[in-house]
């Protein structure tokens, strides 16, 4: 750790060490205003802080990042906790969302801290930590549960959070950050395509209904239905689904009611393999005789035989938006301000087809 | 931020902070001691260390973070550099390595700082800034090369490290702290496993021979053969091979050859699964006309039919164990004494049996 003292040590000794106050002095500028500047502020005009910037640069400035965290109370760190307990645990995607998140908190000049939790307390008690010793100014919330017990949490903390995904049936408190895909409109996609091809009887299949984005997508699928005038029957629709398993035991349960469904929405790609699996057992073709659309992109879709026909989502775009939009609110931005809704890219596989006519 | 400045401010008003001092007098020990003592260094007896803790319990001493990384130079952070632009962006065990190093690091009372980086250059600049700022004691490295230019940029720097993998053709420095899976052995085991099935033309694919599992596990299949009494045959051995596109390549190659193989071992899951694409479009049986053996364990591998036949890595411990050992380095103890090599768990699928009889 030898290279950490020298580094400390340079600052301090022989040539002297550039201060905020030398800045201010050269600029004509208060020493709050150079801080300020120096942290981007957004009350501090973009010309200004680019003239402080350039001081800066001109006369060798570097924080001190201890003392810099004293004086602004901010260590520049984005908190994210992992929850371990989920049942996916991030599936693929993790690497492409945590390089999104980094590589923009490294363009803004901050670092990302990341934790793990098993359970609800542990969680607790790890942010509580987290801030206790000054590791991280803000928290990313992956995952979102209709009513999220992070929210209340960390605001009764005060500290600064933005979700990925939304609460409160997608009606979240408008002071909340947040960035979301909008998985309703990509069900109810699913389901006008599906109608457009001949479905009347289409069935679908989601998670646990404590998820915000459950939720969200069963709504797509009832607004689908409404949309292409097919009556929503209750049988048809399947919650409580969070794997490959309990995908394919519901495409068993959906096909052998009296009046089965022609077509399956499935919430996420992950239990929709599921169906191929019933199809393998039951000798029907997947896009033929058994059509299924589902949601996330996941490689293994794109690989299975037939492709899956999926509404595929940017994992690396939602890292770089939640991170820029902590990093916004961290600086001074309004919550209120910060909410981003985006679409999920339909990737057309060959799993979903006109329905069997019937003979 | 409310709370944090409470949090601070709470220690220096009414009721007076315990300081390491007021442990020093009520314990009859040096201040330096009881800080040593606090920060659970090697040199300190576990019997005074737990005396330390118990006072500090009792006294309700709390650790000023800032004032105690100034003291000791160290942030009681570990931090990872994920490449971005590794072949397989860690696979699906990103959240297992993550969860691994994380709740062990938690244990300890440490964090784990994430960055990322697109390059060599960007890694390096990366590492600088987070060494530079105070946001890393030290850094876990996966995924290493036989020559790997992290290695002597962090010893330049007198940076402690720990290796995920060798370097140096598995001969590494002794003095290099290092935790990896033998993945020599286990395709040593897999050729043994084929031989005594049988077979007498057994193929290898891997990846880029620049990564120092890649040399390991051809030199495991390499003795594998030599054991089994089987000549080793170049053209035998395909190298260069990251992805499920390039292993159906490979097989292809295999296959065409004027004597093919009969069995396959793969250096990879995510490799192997590109011999099923291939026996598909053949019309050739996996299991039967062609075995295939691998390494990794992904749950890919288990889904797909015949399931893989592979040596699986468990990357939650991986990560425990990584943190772990950084965490005694940066403790204190000899890098030269923290070496941990363990052995990777068959798998038995359906992706082998005894070759085709000659008819």
């Amino acid at each position: 750790m030898e290279e950490i003292r020298d580094t400390v040590s340079q600052g301090r000794g022989g040539t002297r060490r550039v201060r905020i106050s030398d800045l201010a002095e050269a600029l004509g500028l208060t020493k709050s205003t150079v801080s300020r500047a120096l942290n981007n502020y957004a009350d501090i005009a973009p010309e200004t802080r680019r003239r402080v910037a350039e001081m800066a640069a001109q006369m060798g400035y570097a924080p001190m990042p201890y003392a810099q965290a004293v004086r602004t109370g901010r260590v520049r760190a984005l908190g994210l906790v992992l929850e371990l307990d989920a049942p996916d645990r991030y599936g693929p995607f993790l690497a492409d969302f945590l390089g999104g998140i980094t590589q923009e908190a490294t363009l803004e000049g901050w670092t990302l801290t990341v934790a793990s939790s098993n359970s609800r307390e542990e969680m607790e008690a790890t942010v509580t930590r987290l801030l206790q010793e000054h590791k991280v100014d803000g928290f990313i919330l992956p995952r979102t549960m209709v009513e999220d017990p992070r929210v209340d949490f960390l605001r009764a903390k005060h500290v600064p959070f933005v979700l990925f995904g939304r609460v409160g049936h997608g009606k979240p408190d408008p002071g909340l950050s947040w960035y979301d895909v909008d998985g309703a409109e990509a069900m109810r996609a699913a389901v006008a395509r599906l109608a457009a091809l001949g479905h009347k009887r289409i069935g679908f299949v989601g998670p646990s209904a404590a998820y915000n984005f459950a939720v969200l997508r069963r709504e797509g699928y009832q607004a689908g239905l409404a949309e292409a005038g097919i009556s929503f029957d209750p049988a048809l629709e399947i919650m409580e689904v969070s794997d490959r398993a309990g995908g394919a035991q519901a495409a068993r349960d959906l096909l052998d009611l009296p009046q089965p469904p022609t077509a399956i929405v499935y919430a996420t790609d992950a239990t929709a393999l599921g169906a191929y699996d019933v199809a393998r057992e039951r000798g029907l073709r997947i896009g033929r005789e058994l059509s299924v659309i589902s949601y996330d992109g996941i490689p293994e879709g794109r690989m299975i035989d037939p492709p899956l026909t999926s509404f595929a989502v940017d994992s690396r775009h939602a890292g770089e938006r939640l991170a820029a939009l902590l990093i916004a609110q961290l600086r001074g931005a309004d919550p209120a301000g910060l909410q981003e809704l985006v679409v999920a890219r339909l990737e057309p596989g060959g799993s979903d087809g006109p329905p069997p006519s019937v003979s």
